[in-house]
This record gives structure tokens, sequence and C-alpha cells, in this order.
């Protein structure tokens, strides 16, 4: 069965879920503890990051970037780069917005700091970098409202890779309570379009032990 | 005129002109000096962020991930990303290595200590970041050397855009005399081979004002 090394919060790993059941192609998910630093983990991806896809006859691909634009030449069906060089453009500037400068401002303030840190043994949450996440958010939040409210997805008439990179970040903020959904309608409105695809179920359904996420994670009405 | 949008020590805008040059596509280049936030220059990239690159009928494309991608696209001949995806998958898992990954542990911790800061107003050099860029300098310097023993090329058998990512790094913290040659010869001889194709010629021409480039930047038997 095609692999994918995950875990659950990793916002990356979460883009390739949805890529995956969006394109509707079959996989199972696998827990790896990438700061173990298992040999054969570092001898799939050097790096030692997840996601890492591996592919049923053993063919690996490792990084979310090389993942994603893999699935969209493997398998065709369901584009989610757009058509015309323009939209593909347009896709792969937001691609990058959410990948790098939300998860630099946001995700990175938030997610690292409060979950990933202990997990690590990096010490306790830094209180400046929690607050400029909050603070950073804001703008983000204003950013997606726009987009959504101009047009029918994030990067414009289809729902694209833009859409699943975006609300990568956001599900696993809004895993750990720390979404401020209240700071855009039309951000809020766009999400819970994207919380009722198909696609989404199963990050919807994760549970991680010992931290249960906010009531509203899995209702698509929230 | 085909216009790119960039700093001379950018990394991100050096690999996008260096794809530029090995496709053969004549472009000019203009200095953005992002940090004073100009809107002409806003309303063509959000993020504020260069490289971008206008075409000639006005077409814009920021970000260099979607830049280059957009290059390989629009512009088939002389392909850099590979032909197979195995080889394509591999492409971009080193671009990714030195876009983000050599970039977040040596490029940043040196170039934007010692060079963008002072830029952008934010203070002094911090000695603890730049003592870990010349640490990580040196599992950088020996994995390139690694690749480059075992290839012809960082990704394989031909020339692509994982060389230009980890060129465009290199040749940036080259110029601000900050790469340790000595920790690889293969790493060096990689980096000499690079530096005498005829796409580097324009980096290596350049001059910032009040900032001259040690002796053996722009020479190719350093």
């Amino acid at each position: 069965m095609r692999t994918l090394y995950h875990i659950p919060l990793s916002p990356y790993s979460r883009k390739v879920r949805l890529a995956l059941a969006e394109k509707r192609i079959p996989f199972e998910l696998r827990i790896e503890r990438f700061w173990e630093r298992r040999p054969d983990f570092l001898a799939m991806n050097p790096a030692c990051t997840v996601p890492v896809l591996q592919e049923e006859n053993g063919f690996t691909i490792a990084d979310s970037y090389a993942i994603c634009e893999y699935l969209d030449e493997a398998y065709p069906d369901m584009p989610l780069f757009g058509r015309t060089l323009g939209e593909r453009a347009e896709v792969r500037r937001l691609i990058a917005w959410f990948d790098h400068k939300f998860h630099a401002e946001v995700t990175r303030n938030l997610l690292y700091e409060k979950q990933l840190k202990r997990l690590l043994g990096r010490g306790n949450p830094d209180a400046a970098a929690m607050r400029a996440g909050y603070q950073n958010m804001k703008m983000h939040m204003e950013y997606i409202g726009d987009l959504a409210e101009n047009r029918a997805w994030l990067a414009g008439s289809q729902i694209s890779l833009a859409d699943f990179a975006a609300a990568a970040q956001l599900s696993s903020l809004d895993y750990i309570g720390d979404v401020k959904w209240e700071l855009s309608e039309p951000a809020r409105d766009w999400y819970a379009r994207m919380k009722s695809r198909p696609c989404f179920r199963g990050l919807l359904a994760d549970r991680i032990s010992g931290l249960a996420p906010p009531d509203h994670y899995s209702d698509p009405d929230f």
C-alpha cells in the first residue's frame, strides 16, 4: 500500500493528505517521530522531515513541495495547480505564501512554540514569539478573507493546492484552538466550505493522545 | 524588455538569474529595495519579496519557486527539472533542501545577520546565530561534496535547478567571503565547474557599492 510518513499536526503532511484525498488516491498513514532520527527514515529523507511518500513499488518522494508537484504530474486527473501559465503562477505564489510566509509568521510561532518544542526537548514556549504569532494572524486572516471575497477559491475560479496549503496550516492551528475565526467572516466561510469537502474527513477525524481538539474542530458549521 | 526585480545578494534572485541565463532568455535587472515597500511593487507581490519577474506583455510572477516552475513550463528548451518522475522528485527535493534548509541553517545566519539586518534597520549581528551558521556549513559542504562525488551533477546525470539553487546560496555567501571552501574539495570542484559556465557570468560581474567581494569571488580557478 502507498504510505505517507507523517505526524498529525504537521501542516505540510496535512497539505499532502488533502491533495491525495482530493485526487482519490488511496494511501495509508504511518506516524514518523522524525526527531528520533530512525536510520531507515533518514535513508529515505536525509533532511529527516515529514511528510515522505512511498509508492507501492518502493519509489520514495521527500518534501511536501516535491510530493505535491509529483502527484499532479503522476495523477493528472483533478489537476490542483491550475491550467494556464497565469493560473499556475498564482497557485504557486499562494502555496509559497502559506507554506513559508504564513508558516514563519503564524504557525511556527504558535504550533512550534506550544507543541513541537516540548516534543523536541527544546524548552518552554517563548511568550514573545506567541504574541507575534497572534499579532501576525490578523493580517493573514484578512488576506485570506480578501481572496475569498473576490474569487471562488483562493487562487481563482477553481479549487487548487493554494486552498489546501492554506487549510493545512489553519487546520493544524485549529486543532490546538489557536485560530481566531472572528477576525474574518469571509475566511471563516471559505474554511467551512473546505471542511465540508470529502477530502477533509481524515483530518477532522484526527485525535492525538493527550491533546483533545476544541469542540468546533470537526464541526463544518462552526 | 523582460525585467527581473532583485537585489544583488538575494540567493533566490540569483537562482532565477542563473535559470534565465542557462535557458538563454534575455532579461534586464532592476534593483528593488523591497524594505521600502514601494506601492507599485507591493501590487505586483503582496509578500513584498524579491525576485519578481515581469514579462514584456506585463504578466508578473512573484516568488522564486513560482518563477522557476513557470520558466520550465513556458520555455521548455533546456529543461532544468529533469525528465522522468524520479529525476524530477530528486531535483525538487534538493531545491527545497537549498532554498529552505541550507538557507535557514547557513545563509540566514550569515548573510542576514551581517548584511540584511543593517539594511533593514534591525540592529547588530547576533554572534550566536553567526556561530551556528559557520557550524552548520560543515555538514552542508560535506553533503554537497557527497552528492558531487557520486553524481555528475547534484541531482543526477544532468545539470538541473538543484545545482543552481545550491550555487545561488553559495555565491551570495562567497561574495561576503563566508564560504569555507577548504571544508570539501569535491564541493569546491563542483562549484568551480558551475562558475565556469556562461550562465554564471552575470553573477561574477556583480559589484555592490561599498562592499567589495574577495579576490577569488570571480575567479573560476579559486
